[in-house]
Parts: C-alpha cells; structure tokens; sequence
C-alpha cells in the first residue's frame, strides 16, 4: 500500500500525458466492462452462431475435423485399425492406410465457422508398393508408439517419439509429417495422442485451474506468472472473476502488466505466447474462452506480423487446419496497438518505424485474406497501415513513460470499448 | 498412487533394459545423496575457495566487479554524479564520464575465482569532443531513465529503455551498450538499475520461494512449473528439503521429469532455462546454490554447445563479465550425456550424430579455455568427443523407452556419483 502510493506520488508530475485527463475514475469504466461481460456471455451461449460446428452447415463439399479423444478411446481405435489391417493381410490383400490428404487444395476456410477446415481427399498408402512403403511402414510404427504412450499414460514430445527409432524415421520431418497423419487417421487431435510440444506461454491473473492435479492460483504468481503446462488435457477447473481476457504479443508488455498487477484494477487474465503462438498456448487460450465465456482482447504490434499473430490464435495455421476447431479461438478483438492509433495516441514519429518490402507485401496479402475481410474494421486498419507505411512496437507508449500502456493507454481503451 | 502402479506395470517388460539391472533400491541411493550434500554443505562453508572473492586475491593487475545495490544507492550514486558533472561544468571545465573499458583487452580469467573479470582499464567519454559528444549525451540520459526507475521503484526491459527516446539512441544497441557502461561506472548489476531482461526459465520441484510477495511451493506446480521471474531482487525466502539440483538444458528433457515428478523419488529441484541461458536463470540459479547450498548436476547434450551452455551458467559469458560475480554459479558438475556415456550406455550408432566442421572447431577452441583445462575430466571427455566426432542429444536415451532417462539413466547417474 505505502508501496503504491509511492508510486502514485511519483507519477503526479506525469498529469499532462497525452489522454490521461480523458480517463473516468476506475469505478466507471468496470461498470462499462460489467454490463459488457454479462452481455457477450448471453451472446455466446444465446446466439447459434456461436456454436455453430461442421456438422451444422450444409457445405457443398464434405469436411472433417478432428476431436479430443480419451486415451482409451485412442488406444482402442488404434486397436481395432490394425486388427483390420491383420484381416486384410490375413485375407491374402496385404494392406493399406487411407489417409486424409493435409494438402493446400485439400483445405478450405468456413466463414461461418471463421475456421480453416480439410476436405474429404483421402489417399491410400499401401505397403505393396515402392513409392509408399517407407511411408507406410513410418505410419505402423506411429502408431505402435502412440499405443504404448496410451498404455503407460505419459506424454512426450515430438522430438522424443524420433529418437525411439532414427534408424527408420531418418530425420525428425518424417516422424512429425506422419504424426499429423495419424491424427487425422484416428480422427483426433495431436494431445489426444499424448504428444506435446515444448511449453512458452505464461499466464497470471485472476484464474484458478488445476495443472496436473495442483490447484493454481494466477493471482499468486508474483511478477513471474505461471507457466502455461504442455498437456491441455491435464488442465481443468477453471475459475475465474475476471471480466476479461488480456491476449499480449509480447514479453515486455506482460511484464509490465504483471508487475503493475493490472488485474487487480482491472479483473482480467493476461496471457502471452512470447512471440508466435505456440500449440500448448492456443489449446489454453480456447479453454479459457469456452469454459469462461470471457471476451479476449488482443493487444499486439501495429505490424503485419502482429495481425497474423492475432489470425493464428483465431482461426489456425494452415499447417494444422485438421485440429482448427480445438485450436482456435473465436471472437478475438483487435485492442491494439492499432494503424489509427499511432495519430490518435500521438506516437511520435521517431517512435515509429518504416515497414520494409517484405512488411508491405505480407499486409498487402492479409488484405485478401478471408478472416481479415469478414472484418471491415480490420481491412480499414490494415489499409491504413498498408498505406502509410508505418508500424510501430507496443513498446513504443513507453515514449509517455514507462507506465503509460498500464495507466492510461488500456484503461482508456476499455472506457471507450475501442477495439475491433 | 493407482497410476503410479499402473505405470509400473506396464513398465514390467522393460526389465531387460541395459543396465537397469545394475539398480540398487532408492533407499540405498537416497543414503549415498544424503552423506555427499551434508560434506558438500559442509566444505562450501569451512573451505576459503568457496568464499573467495576479487578483494582476497593479491592480483598483480587490479580487477573491478560489480555488486547487487539497493534502489536507494543507486539512486544516490547517480545524484552525486551529476553534482559532481554539475560541479565540473561550474568550474568552466565542461565535463566527462570515467567509464570502464569492458573490451576483451580488459578481461582477466581469474583461475581462483574460475570466472572472468574486468581489469582497471577507463576510457574518458568527454562532453565536448566531436567523437564522444553523441554517446556522452547518451550515457545523461540513461542515467537519468534509470534514476526516474529508482524513484518509481518499477521494472522495466531495454526495449521499453530505448523507446523512451528513439530519436537520441536511433537503434537499441546503443542504449543497450551504454547501459552495460553505467552498470560499470556505478559498479552495480544491471538487475540493480531495475533493468530485466525477458524471462525464459522455468522451475519444479522441491523448492518454496517468494515472487513479489507471493509463496510459491514448485511441488504444486503441475507439469508446467513456475516461470523464473525476471527481477531477482523480489526474489526471496528460499526453502528447500533438495537434496541436489538438477540444470537440465532443455524443455524436452525437463517435461519428461516433471512429469514423472522425479523431485518425489529424488529430493531435488529442476531448473532450464529452456537453451541458452538467460540473465534471470542463470541469477536464479545462483541464488539457489548460494541459499540453500546444494550441489549443482547438469544434463545437457553431448556436444560442444551444451558444454558451452554449462560454461555460461559456470563462469558467465565475455559480453557481461564485469557481473560475472553475481551471474554465474560456482562448481556445477558435468552429470551427462557425456561423451563417454555413448558407448558406456551403448547408445545405438544411429541416435549419434556426426559433427559438423563448425562443431568440431568449436569443440577444439573449447579445449583451449581455462576453464575447460582446469578440469582434468572435462578435457578428456572433450577430447573423446573431437576424436569419435559423434555427438547426441539428451532425448538420443529414448531409444530405450521414453521414461529411460528418468527411470535408469539418471537414478544409476546419482547411484554411481557418476559427474565430473
């Protein structure tokens, strides 16, 4: 308490900074995101859209998607594909895998589920033949492994299941290729498998949930935060009173937020993937977004690759469209830093950086992009910044000070619902 | 407990395993842990070396290091250097900083402390010269960003520092470079000046500490673990019933272990920094070895980036070596893969692979630095690895099962007190 009225004291001299006269007092503005909350999570469980899935739609071509699965289930499906191929060996045929082509021309983006999804191109992999025999031969192996990891109940990385024969994998791009195979093969996704991928996301504010059979509590994490665990499928009870959900590109921001407990001023969960969003990440933000009916807003750079960052917690990776439904969060609202803001919070010039070619080029291309166009907001910022030119860090608001994005620049954003 | 002995189980055919055999009970183990961390407590208390520090040795050229400040010192030592600029200027002779040389034609291992150090070497960065204009404007204003720190009492990273003025330092190595030269010039750690870097490290196990006020107990962790925060300074209340504590040098290999909750079957803590290590860790760790006065066992790769990896952690890296005190972390001991382990453990030849001409002249450079030399164990293992240029991951062990590093490898590791 002496701590932060200290703190305050200081920032007396800071009162002409660009907008903080404009602030309201706290009370207003969480009464503004109060009625908010209440309103999305009617929103979500009223409105069908929002729990529209494949099966809902009737789409000219036919689409798949894959599912959690219990371990069981997994191992059980494994079994009765082998005993299959068993009979067919047995039955004089030799065997073959069919198996759901992951390919660009086998994927197609569904507006109304705001998801990339695959379609039904299968090829068959048999055993019999030159051309597929390795590959065939990768996939039995697969899925002999996969059946002892459900057996034993553990889970490892991709890099170890290579490791368990280099002799037949080569090198680790067949193992993971075939990995996704098998999943969608058994119709399940990646964690169902109990193959996770290295952990990068932390988190901190206020949620509760338990990791692995511990209770966590974010609010107690000091300024470190908790990271967010490999294995979604050990992840449950979450509880929460937040308002919100704080999705932020970057480390220095978390930081920031962090330290300045801004969830305690404002009930939230602040989460980062560090960078581009990593699986264990994506598979928790969605968690979160379902089990708490939480809007999530996004506070990235006012750059291309800010956007993109944002496209891939929303609606995938075109390298994992089979598992888009339980990787993908909808509803993302683009906070900031965004193109219109750099004049409106007065960035100063020096603050903000040309984009190179390459930048101009990936924005030029996410214009044409289907989840940027649903957006007419996004396509106005983009174009802005297309046009102009110019991009900037979120750390560029440390040029009003250090505290600025936790004092002024987000409670302004949230008193005036600015986001997209 | 019940999946504890389902695991086990089906652990039952992997009896064959090499050297799993060789296993005594883990009470026996447990006994020979126990009686070496009471000598090792012991000897880093009664014996000189551990405690030895620049001001003990009678060096023939005079060396400077770094130390934690408090907030306040630092404040006051930047107060009264600009009284005494102030002074200067008054004087009608301008003025200029004294800033310590930190060129590698400045830097001295110091075999007795085994750690780099700066020697006494300064340049003078005067005011009004045309070549040291710009950068002694620099160092003002760093000085003043970082006094303005002290008085708000927050943390901030390099990138919000060199946001703050974008038109003076035009690109973040120059304020990045000048902030290392005030650390210096205050002789104080770059953690000192409220200055972090992102963090990156993780931590499970058998430890208790404070983060900003919070106890976090690393046994309730999940599988994920607790972030390293990144500011030490509210870092704090060590606890621990450890009986040593394990470096691992990456994720793959610490999901693994946490998972298995290796810390329950083995007293020990758990810590990476997820590859090269970052300042938090390696700060981290330090403060864990000194508090709590454990021995320190590494596991990286067999080759030479993770004996340069277990280097950073053991005697710190050149570009920070006038804080070498504060960051690196005496006497850890080389546990595996060593080079010698791939024949010892029969790794199958094609889980090792070659080195590169890169690898292997990296290796050959290692041999020539002291702190590889003064460890007659280590020079030969090196040595064996330049020879059979063959080199292996940590995860090369999951050849034999993906629970043999946890279940074999490192229990007969602690058993044998196998490290160097």
């Amino acid at each position: 308490m002496a701590e932060k009225k200290k703190r305050r004291r200081a920032d007396a001299d800071d009162d002409d900074l660009p907008f903080k006269n404009r602030l309201k007092p706290d009370s207003v503005i969480l009464q503004t995101l109060r009625s908010l909350t209440g309103s999305a999570a009617t929103a979500s469980s009223s409105s069908g859209a929002k729990t529209l899935t494949l099966a809902d739609l009737a789409l000219s071509s036919t689409c798949r998607e894959v599912a959690d699965l219990s371990l069981s289930s997994v191992q059980s499906s494994i079994e009765s594909l082998i005993l299959r191929i068993a009979r067919s060996i047995l039955g004089g045929d030799g065997f073959a895998f069919d198996v759901p082509s992951r390919s660009s021309a086998n994927q197609l983006y569904v507006p109304e589920l705001d998801r990339i999804v695959l379609k039904d191109k299968n090829t068959l992999r048999p055993f019999a033949n030159v051309s597929s025999v390795r590959k065939s031969t990768i996939t039995t192996r697969i899925l002999q492994l996969i059946h002892q990891l459900c057996a034993k109940s553990i889970h490892v990385t991709k890099r170890d299941l290579f490791y368990t024969d280099v002799k037949l994998f080569q090198d680790q791009s067949q193992s993971d290729s075939v990995l996704d195979d098998v999943s969608c093969m058994l119709g399940c996704t990646r964690s169902s498998l109990n193959v996770i991928a290295a952990e990068k996301g932390v988190v901190v504010g206020r949620l509760i949930f338990s990791d692995n059979g511990d209770m966590i509590d974010c609010t107690k994490m000091g300024m470190g935060g908790k990271a967010i665990p490999p294995n979604i499928d050990r992840v449950g009870d979450m509880q929460s009173d937040a308002l919100f959900i704080l999705l932020v590109e970057k480390d220095a921001a978390y930081i920031r937020l962090a330290e300045d407990r801004f969830y305690n001023r404002f009930p939230c969960i602040i989460v980062t993937a560090k960078g581009q969003p990593d699986v264990a990440t994506r598979l928790f933000l969605r968690k979160m977004k379902m089990e708490l009916k939480l809007p999530v807003l996004a506070l990235v750079d006012s750059d291309p690759y800010g956007l993109k960052i944002l496209s891939v917690y929303g609606c995938g990776s075109k390298n994992m469209s089979y598992d888009s439904a339980n990787l993908t969060t909808p509803d993302i609202k683009w906070l900031g830093i965004r193109p219109s803001d750099l004049d409106k919070y007065k960035i100063p010039e020096q603050c903000r950086l040309p984009m190179t070619e390459q930048d101009i080029k990936t924005g030029k291309d996410l214009l044409e992009e289907d989840f940027v166009k649903k957006n007419p907001g996004w396509v106005e910022e983009l174009s802005l910044m297309v046009k102009t030119k110019q991009k900037a860090e979120i750390q560029a608001l440390s040029t009003f000070g250090f505290q600025y994005l936790s004092e002024v620049y987000l409670p302004l954003k949230l008193q005036q619902q600015d986001w997209l």
